[in-house]
């Protein structure tokens, strides 16, 4: 198997009002994923399939990284022996296969592993809700007010990310994460035709520097802010996201639960915020909204 | 527990140029919706949890039809008996847990069901190719050039969708997906914070109507056209999907594999077809790309 790039070459036939012309376009690529555990000692050791999810190839091993930590399989950098490609002889897609060595005294059972997914996905289901759930692997205090950023700041990072947007560019088709510090300054971005993968690979490259918990980032995202979003943004410990869609109700519920602050809507100089305003640096007129 | 709605209102913190205002607003509902097969004869009766989905609520029957159809689990509308919220007493979230109580002479095993799933959401794992898997629950003939649709027909799909979306202008944050005639009718539209969401719904209420396989409509979707989406709409016979975002480089694929139409970027009277334009009608001028 040929490794796969992020993006493919595709004929297309483009509709302009009434002309048709045959171009060759760039097209975001898709691929699905495989991420593998193998724990226990080399001797003897056992092989887990997580999880498949489709993203587009590359940062595969930052991908899964994420994934481990943000899914509460791991929790400090050391719990990682290694990230591979699967080496199986014979195999058809090894470059679609990645499998995280895990420290033999990490504490990991397929059943626990089970009931944990149960756990952060299913929330309703056993009685317990999504956020009670995602309380167990969310362990990083985030302080009230810190960081503190400027409205001027915060307004400037959905443009700052779509700038360097380099496969959005070619395609018009990845979602991207960001993320940046106190100041607005972009430190790392990460595209995906996965938004959740997006996230998971810029928190992934972070942690692989053992740079988590993440209490000084801003997280920022080229789409909504979902559920899913503020629970991994949570488990890594950013207090702070941006998102340049809508928030759904979850979202805002996670971040009131957890004092993260959460931003939607952030365009143009305008966002909206819908949880933590106290890390909103102050300078602006309170209008009475009668 | 109440019986939630499609969006919930909250305070927002408005924060325009030097202006912050504090308003109500209307956020898109997020809850997790889990959905449970029920086989066997009634006096001894095999309940399998199948998924977790974070859903908008709303329409939650058609969107577990349209699940359990598009995932291959049932084939005819009167395989399944019927849909009802979960009623075991002293649950916590009856809303969020929808049972489909499937035909005793439907082939269901729980074992069946993951290799399943499986085979349709990790593809490369088993050596299989995505597009392998998807063939075994499309089983519908899609003959080419069949329907015809008129250039400005597909062109005003995007418009049409935009305009029917309620929730959508109350929220600025859901996904929506429409079923179209060959003539431009919109026949239903949902609505859902997660794009495959809202085409389970609209697939799933042709479904329960009987109107499957749907050979002469079109599929519209707000967003971007990824191998999910396509796949429900080839195993729901539906030829052509016409995306408001860039599609996938799997989409293609799928498109190209089942003989589907596939548009992409249709915005204000511009598209592109990625495969199938065949079903594009003429009275264009094909333009030399050189």
């Amino acid at each position: 198997m040929k490794r796969p790039g992020p993006t493919i070459r595709a004929k297309v036939w483009k509709i302009r009002s009434e002309v048709a012309a045959e171009e060759t376009d760039v097209i975001a690529a898709e691929e699905p994923m495989e991420v593998r555990v193998e724990t226990g000692k080399e001797s003897d050791r056992t092989t887990t399939s997580l999880s498949v999810t489709m993203r587009t190839p590359g940062n595969d091993f930052e991908l899964a990284a994420g994934f481990l930590l943000t899914e509460g399989i791991v929790v400090r950098k050391r719990d990682i022996v290694r990230i591979e490609y699967c080496t199986d002889p014979g195999i058809a897609q090894e470059y679609n296969i990645v499998s995280a060595v895990i420290r033999t005294d990490v504490a990991f059972q397929a059943d626990r592993l089970s009931r944990h997914f149960y756990m952060t996905s299913s929330c309703g289901v056993c009685g317990k809700t999504s956020l009670e759930a995602v309380r167990v692997a969310a362990r990083h205090p985030m302080p009230p007010g810190s960081p503190r950023v400027d409205r001027e700041t915060i307004a400037s990072m959905p443009e700052r990310l779509r700038q360097d947007q380099a496969l959005f560019s070619e395609t018009g088709g990845l979602h991207a994460a960001g993320l940046f510090d106190d100041h607005g300054k972009l430190l790392s971005l990460r595209e995906d035709v996965g938004r959740h993968n997006a996230v998971d690979k810029v928190i992934g490259e972070a942690f692989l520097a053992d740079r988590v918990p993440l209490s000084d980032r801003i997280l920022a995202v080229s789409g909504r802010a979902s559920f899913e979003i503020m629970q991994k943004a949570a488990v890594a410990g950013v207090p702070i996201v941006v998102a340049v869609g809508a928030p759904s109700s979850l979202a805002v519920s996670l971040a009131d639960e957890f004092g993260m602050t959460l931003v939607g809507f952030a365009r143009a100089g305008r966002f909206n915020v819908y949880a933590g305003r106290e890390r909103v640096a102050n300078g602006l007129a309170e209008m009475d909204p009668g």
